[in-house]
């Protein structure tokens, strides 16, 4: 188990009211836990800043039907293969299929992997989902 | 094929000079490529705002080892079953787990799924990406 | 004096040690200032959600040899008058321009404040930066 | 006046039609000014990650009741004055303050400035707005 360490904060009365009314509509259960949050929040944007190994989600949408494409996103991702952990692959409708990839590595190497899929040519969507290892967070 | 529509745009000399070296960078092949994806870009986001069904993906960490952690993630993800297309699962390391989530419907369910998540005792993380079914953007 | 209230927070001790370090980082001199600000920094964006009076500036960057756009900006500024409390205009150079504009008011005619300048034929960048009146925040 | 260039851009009809109808809800009379502001918004992102010297504006909420607080930000900024130009004060109600600085300088001493002013205990919100100085944007 986690060794948890107690400590006390101070907050005026006012922020602690509009505090709990949001930890409410955000389905906390308690304070500690939100907090947990807000600062694993800040923690997990450092990570990407200072360089440290990320993971995170790739997500593309794009036509099947354009060969090419299926081609040239299957070459990227093996020209890229060490970032890539795994892949989704759902047909959203007779024309569009939403990846999910799962990605870890350095955060300007799966940057760089991202703005690649982005410019090829019939990829309608490219989203990066920056999460974390989780491995200094707890 | 799609339908394609030519027309002109103007730009002063120095800001295409600017767009130029980024599309570079950016690994574009053309200036069409570039424009379609900023505008698209935009369009995603207004997706969002106006609440059309919008497609995604939820990123969690969490570690394993907490047997009722992983019981209540499963319960939520079937309480919001309609919204979940498809799940992958990755063994980060001997406690992290990254759990990916597709998912498809209007935008403030979706929100309210990966905040439900979120506020998890456990979850480490928990990003949303917010990208699109592709359904109206070519 | 606001009406100070003291609880109690647990956290993994790991996740403790990563958030001192960035609170080092940040210059804050202890926890409970940093974890009111992560707090205030939610309750903000929620504001901006929820559609309560919010306050912020609207930063323009334009070329003031356009004589027409200077006209047009102040016939917009005119238009909203009732959002716009002051104006700053700071010469950056030969050329440009700096205007920081202090809004407050409804958040959508904030938003639509900003994109009706933003537009305006001339106006090199327009950004909108999301405060608050800080009455409910204490 | 500058020298404008004019290119052809392709796009599939019905991304065109999404884009126009985005347009006209945003203000824009035509799609190059439109164009113009998604590339502008583009090289302005660059500018503050390649680290050009940027402008901006930081967004400052405090309590001007608490004297030590009022001494403490012009101390700071004092301490980082070649980065601020000017400074817009506005009474927003009895207690509230909502002070304007408009910054320029390399993006990190602006990031910087900004986190030691959100740092100091009272500020209750502290906003930075990322804009450009225009010289490389036209």
């Amino acid at each position: 188990m986690a060794n948890l360490i107690r400590f006390g904060v101070s907050l005026e009365q006012k922020l602690l009211q509009g505090f709990d009314s949001l930890l409410k509509e955000k389905k906390y259960s308690n304070r500690s836990e939100a907090i947990r949050d807000l600062i694993r929040e800040s923690l997990v944007k450092q990570e990407w800043l200072v360089g440290k190994d990320v993971a995170g989600a790739i997500t593309l949408v794009y036509d099947h039907h354009k060969r090419d494409l299926v081609n040239k996103i299957l070459d990227i991702q093996h020209d890229f293969g060490n970032l890539i952990i795994s892949l989704q692959h759902i047909h959203i409708d007779h024309n569009n299929c939403l990846e999910l990839l799962a990605v870890k590595g350095a955060p300007q190497k799966v940057q760089n992997l991202s703005d690649t899929l982005r410019s090829v040519k019939g990829v309608r969507h490219c989203a990066l989902s920056m999460s974390t290892t989780g491995r200094d967070l707890v």
